[in-house]
Formats: structure tokens, sequence, C-alpha cells
């Protein structure tokens, strides 16, 4: 379920398919009627709906006179082959929703292949986790239900190196080639990775941070990372142009 | 006012003036009751207050046993001349109490000199912003009130370079030197910085993003410029020590 003709229009920009919309049209503006028959328009059933229905049906506090529901957007890790990933953010125990989704909406920024969600970690489906990844989550395909201590082999299978991440004592991010098929898990928002994770990786990345400060936040820490792959991919696609 | 033993136990380890600290002896727990005897230890008065008295003073949904007053942490840019200032972040119009907070964080993990809040962007004491904060907001010095179209002239006056930033068309944040005394003002969540503001900098960043994709978060686009910052940083140490 998606709520409000913001993150309905994203979805219908990126190609999601769109099964209904439900709107109030007594409370609904221009712009969100404008986005249900956008909607309406690759063959989403619109319905409408008496005011207070949507209100008790949606998760935000304001509630918003559009909602609608959106075929599931996960695939599988199989499935994942098929588009040769690069860089692959994996969470494994983030449980914030605004971070998950802060993290899907920064990883599919930087050019992710893909993001993977395992078993513990938030749901992606969450609508503060829709929100907050402001379409990303429609431009990048989403693994859910991984098993933790499993990722690593699985990606692994697939031709990409598995880096784990720590606050401390991890090999600088900027010192490590991120260039090639890599990719990145992400802990718990307080605890970090469960060591039985980050065991199953082939590094642990750190971000240096200035001494007497503390760790980063996650989302930050996701961003950090991808952007650092990015760059050096650029780096490396020009020096292989030259 | 701050709320939470966390926040008073950052305060306290970072060397902040705590003047008084409140709590509700029947609801508090040893871990809250030692971040109090550690704030009297360093001289905040400590006063006992019935139960619901912190309840109604605080802005949380689940109400904390424990609440203190900091002296004001805010400078002038008149007291930043004094730490001969390398980076600085400047928010002009960030409204998120949880992105101004998280921005702090980072460029305190990221060892810049301060951070500015302009008139018009969230108040650096709101306890949204000092929780979101983790503390980095005890660690390193916030200017606030700064008027947005004045704030680079006044940072061009301590030699720093002061680049705006947008979402296209600037230039590329790692095609910068960012090595130096940089300033990086950062816009609206929704809107981004003003014309009136970008053009009063010395030139334009822009994070390059994924096709198709979307511009980033205000908080993740402060986390990419502030790490490439310190990533050109160590470089060129490395290259001053050769």
């Amino acid at each position: 379920v998606i709520e409000g003709y913001k993150s309905l229009t994203d979805a219908v920009a990126r190609g999601a398919s769109v099964d209904a919309v439900y709107v109030d049209p007594a409370a609904a503006t221009d712009v969100e009627l404008g986005a249900v028959r956008d909607a309406a328009s690759i063959g989403a059933a619109v319905f409408e709906v008496h005011p207070g229905v949507l209100t008790r049906a949606c998760d935000t506090v304001t509630p918003q006179p559009v909602a609608a529901t959106v075929r599931k957007l996960d695939v599988t890790i199989a499935e994942l082959a098929r588009c040769r990933p690069s860089l692959v953010v994996v969470l494994a125990g983030v449980r914030d929703p605004g971070n998950a989704g802060s993290i899907i909406r920064t990883a599919a920024a930087a050019g992710s292949a893909a993001v993977v969600l395992c078993e513990g970690s938030v749901d992606v489906y969450n609508p503060k986790t829709v929100r907050a990844a402001a379409g990303g989550i429609f431009s990048l395909p989403v693994v859910v239900g991984a098993v933790e201590d499993e990722i690593a082999g699985q990606l692994r299978n697939l031709g990409l190196q598995v880096f784990a991440t720590a606050s401390k004592a991890g090999r600088a991010h900027t010192d490590t080639d991120l260039s090639g098929p890599v990719a990145v898990i992400l802990g718990n928002e307080a605890r970090g990775l469960a060591d039985t994770v980050s065991r199953t990786a082939d590094g642990v990345l750190t971000i240096p941070v200035a001494e007497g400060t503390d760790s980063l936040g996650v989302a930050a820490a996701a961003a950090i990372i991808c952007f650092e792959s990015s760059r050096q991919r650029r780096l490396s696609r020009v020096a292989g142009a030259a």
C-alpha cells in the first residue's frame, strides 16, 4: 500500500504496476486528482471512497486523500543474478523505517543494482519506508527476507565481493577498491552488525571519523560508502577510456 | 533543554555546561540515575520532580524520566574566526529537525569546524534535533540566526571558499578541491537553495546521481560532501608528509 499522491506519482513515473487507487474526491486537490488520472491511464482501477475510510486505513497522522496498492516489488536473490549486480546494499538489522527508506533512496541515486533486506530488518512495505525512499523503491529491485548469516555466501556466488561494516577497526572505505561488483552489509542502528554476520564477509569497512566524535548514523554511513563506490566507478571508467 | 539520559550522558562526556537536571526518581532506572549522578559530579544542580511534571514539560511521545538544561551552545560568527575553520556546514532553509540533527552528527564526525543554522532553518534546541544529533551538538560550535543572503560573505571574510549546492548543473563535488578551508551551504528539503543565496557563493556543487533517479535527501547529501572533503584532506596530508 502506498499513501499520498507523491508516492503514487513516483510509482507511475517509474513504471510500477499500480493495481488500484483509492481516492476521497471530496478531500482531494486538483494535483491529487491529476495523479489519480495518471494512474488510471496506465490501467489502475480507481475506487472512490467515503471520507474517513482512508483515515482509518492509512498509517499517517495527517491522512492523505489518495492511496493505492502496487504489485509486490520485491525480487528473489536468484532473480538478482540476471541484472549482473555491481553495487548491492544489504540491511541486516536496520529497524527504523525512515533509515531504511533513506538508504533505498540513496542506494538508487548511487546507481546500486539492488537493496537486500534481511529478516529482522524493517518491512520494505512499511508506509514510512516507502515515503522516506521518495520513489527510490520503484527504481531498483529490493530483495526481502534474506537470512543474515547466509546472504554473504549467496551474493559471493553471484560474483560479488562482500564487505561488512563496523564503526571501528575495519579498513578505511576510501582505501578499499569498491569499483568492482561489491556488496556492503549495514547493521542495526544501536548494535551494529552481529559478529556472526561480519565473519561471513570478505572484509570489514570502517569510515574514519574525527577524534572524539561518535560513529555515524546508518543512513549517513550508507550514503558515504555508496557514493565512494560511485566516485571510484567513475574514476575507473575514465581510466578505462583513456 | 535536553531530554533523556543518553543526551545527558553525551553532554557530560563532551564537557557541555549542564546547569540543572530534573529527574523523576520513581520512574528512573539505575542507568538513568547514574547519568544524573555524573551530571551532579560536574556541578549540575539536581531537582527531583513529581511524576507527570516531565511528561508535561517534555516534547517526546514517550516521556523520559530525566531532563536537563544546558548552557546555550551557540556561538557567533565572530567567535568562529578564533577556531580557524576548515570545513563549515551551513543550513539555509532545512526544516526537518531530524535532518538538521543528523547533519550536525555527520558534520562533527567528518571533523567540521562548525555548523551554521540560518534564520528560517529548524531550531537547534528542538529536542528532536538534539536527539538526532546524538551528541554531535556538544562536539562542535553551532552558529544560529545567521542571515541567508549574508552568510557567504561573512564566511568568505574568515578565509573560506563558499560553495552552494544544487541537485543539477553544478560542478561534481568529487572534481572540486574541498581540501582547503571551505563552507558548504545546503537548502530546503523540497525547494533546495534560493537563487539569492546560491548567487552569493563562489561556486555550486552537485553530487552526480544515477540516470532516472531522484536527487538525494539533504542529510545524505551533507554526509557525502562532508566525507568527500574528509577524504581529500587525508589525501593532502599524506601528500604533504611525503
